[in-house]
């Protein structure tokens, strides 16, 4: 038996708003940090479980505090109990508490902060079988899989048969694709052009550039001031041409008919899909949006999804187009299979949010999981990256020629170097005392 | 000008898990808590504002945690600035720091944590103009209301345009119904007898005592075991008679099918209402709840719906039969007021969630708002009582017949004893050493 005898929990930070990478709309100047939770255990190769919730700076004090609420409810538990009945664990640790439940529930600080731990066990689960996370997963048989997931509030929409269904369907097929996807990698997209703030110069050359390194498919921030949202297409469409896509994202920053009116002169650019048009609660909102732009362009949220029963909405409601569901906003990875899962039977493509730190690193997982043994199809899905940050993981993404490798290490590649984590430890950390 | 100096937050618990009052099938043994907020003025009257938030207990200390991150973005400021553009000041407080953005948006803690601090405000700014809250908020021209308000997400629903004419439909009537109202007291209903957990002696017990203190409406909980449930409706209703409204309260134990089974069972008790059948994000399976259990019983939710957009959905979607807002949930008084047009304006009667510690003090200014300035009806209205800790407060209020007595002190009537502040201060205070 391997028993998690310790939960720390770290405030990491990254002074990333001195410059102005990461800038959208919404989001004027992130510090990217981490909520981040490392389980001790008694094993004798000293295993540990490494997690990360992703937040923008100022409030990840109060992410630390959830998960410190939380610990009492995994130190002592043994790896072997969670695992045989992973849908109950995760049950337990997001409601079995009715007092921490009234936060949420299921949303907001302390869903982020169980996101950390959940996916800390995940990781601490695949090191000790020596595997990457999305091996882990792939090779679970569908009954496996079926017990790590929590159907409550989504019954009336996926059950246990249909998911078994799903799975048994794909099985055949899983080894080509897992040789397929090992031989080609998974495709990406790049927003390294299109933040806000970028002046012509920049984004020329930024676009030059990540065409030379073979990406195909293209993002940009919208949502300020609309002429400078079309000049800011105008010129990504000149650098990449037309046949690469292009896609846009507005982080929120709209309601309803100014989304619709703005995107309306947007697509004169063939956007792909509007990203985050208005509210990310407003799944009503989003469905209209998106009954009013067809055919323009594509409709596509979820980073800001909190939980399984909005992504069902979505999906019920025929509200989106890719469905863009966050490793550490959602309650981890149980939750986001419940959700690759629900995608899967209305058939809308997931391309994971992805950036801030660590969210690449989780995304991988989950996407190669998906091809392989879930939708079991690369059509319409793109992963975003950005790239910042990484250089702090021991096991980084590696992207080549726009296209994600696949992660061959144990584990869910969260784990970050131990002077990273000094170094960017908010307040004391070097990084904070300039 | 009186200046805000000062923001003191205290986490506030009372142990009422030590009795069984409050139980229900979701939350076994709450501990009311409340994060309590303390704004203290230059005023020459030395006037504070008072303000909370209400929990259950464990998780407290992580709303005040994000008291404390959120004070910055109020100390400081002048009252007579905040309330000349009170709406802009909402939209600050909840939006403005985007880092503190990300951990919801406007869900969960970081919202709560919000809530305290705008009703601290408005409890500053009521005694400032020595009226109760409701009073202030009465006497206010439709073009001074909509200056307290954020249309943003909601827009597609609600136009300020709309709001002045809803406001000035019912000006000229607002005399008599504050007349009306101050002599007659506004309708409640009491879950005094329909606990879970109680003896049928004790439930007989209550409900009698009940009904001879005058009260006229009741609700019991429901959600555990379905005969158990059928069993207490028995003896409530041999208690009350069929004349009396009997509400019933699933605490969001139900996907969606189960709820419908469930209530097509306990319709031969003609309940008014299943209040919150599932999972308070849903509101596609409310609106298919209330679909098919028409016309046996209505929908009712609310005290989890975490801000204006999901309202404004479950008015649009047709899902609810009465708007269940609370006041610490929803990012405070301002929001509270957009919610209350909304549901006007989609015809939708409100009846604030009460109970825990200090959410019948809340909400009594809100329902007596609504009836006078914006609903100008006392239809379908009945708002909820609870006979729990209001010895705590300065102000408390006063009910006589089953109906709430105007209250007449300046403010939000959230103001609590300084012993009790000292005593129930967690983990310190006296009442925590036993």
């Amino acid at each position: 038996m391997t028993t998690i005898t310790r939960l720390d929990v770290r405030d990491i930070r990254f002074p990333t708003s001195r410059d102005l990478d990461g800038s959208d709309a919404m989001n004027a100047a992130p510090d990217y940090s981490a909520t981040y939770v490392i389980l001790d255990t008694d094993s004798d190769g000293g295993h540990q479980g490494h997690g990360l919730t992703f937040t923008i700076g100022r409030g990840n004090e109060v992410c630390v505090a959830a998960v410190r609420s939380l610990a009492s409810r995994i130190v002592g538990l043994d790896l072997e109990t969670i695992t045989a009945d992973m849908g109950r664990f995760w049950r337990d640790l997001t409601g079995g508490d009715s007092q921490l439940r009234w936060l949420g529930p299921e949303k907001g600080v302390i869903h982020l902060a169980c996101a950390a731990i959940v996916n800390a066990v995940w990781d601490l689960w695949a090191k000790r079988e020596g595997k990457p996370v999305w091996k882990l997963l792939a090779d679970m048989t569908p009954e496996e899989l079926v017990r790590c997931l929590d159907f409550r509030f989504v019954s009336d929409a996926l059950t246990p048969g249909e998911v078994l269904s799903i799975l048994r369907r794909n099985a055949a097929g899983k080894p080509d694709r897992e040789a397929h996807v090992r031989d080609a990698g998974y495709p990406g997209y790049t927003t390294s052009a299109g933040w806000l703030g970028y002046s012509e110069n920049k984004m020329r050359y930024l676009a030059r550039e990540a065409l030379e390194s073979g990406w195909e498919h293209f993002k940009q921030k919208v949502g300020g001031d609309l002429e400078e949202d079309r000049r800011r297409a105008q010129i990504l469409r000149e650098e990449i041409g037309w046949q690469r896509s292009l896609m846009m994202d507005a982080n929120q920053m709209w309601d309803v008919d100014e989304a619709v009116a703005n995107m309306r002169s947007l697509a004169e650019f063939a956007p792909l899909w509007i990203e985050e048009p208005t509210s990310p609660d407003d799944i009503l909102g989003h469905a209209e949006i998106r009954e009013r732009l067809a055919p323009l362009t594509g409709v596509a949220t979820g980073e800001h999804c909190h939980n399984r029963v909005m992504f069902k909405q979505l999906l019920q409601a025929g509200a989106i187009d890719y469905c863009q569901l966050d490793a550490a906003r959602l309650g981890g990875l149980n939750e986001v299979i419940v959700v690759l899962l629900l995608a899967a039977k209305y058939g809308v493509p997931v391309c994971p949010h992805g950036g801030g730190v660590g969210l690449c690193e989780y995304t991988q997982h989950i996407s190669l999981f998906d091809y392989i043994a879930v939708s079991g199809s690369l059509e319409g899905r793109l992963l975003e990256y950005v790239d910042h940050l990484h250089e702090h993981f021991v096991d980084p993404v590696r992207i080549e020629r726009g296209r994600y490798r696949v992660p061959e290490s144990p584990g869910y590649s969260i784990t970050m170097h131990a002077d990273s984590l000094e170094r960017y430890r908010f307040p004391d950390g070097d990084a904070w005392q300039q």
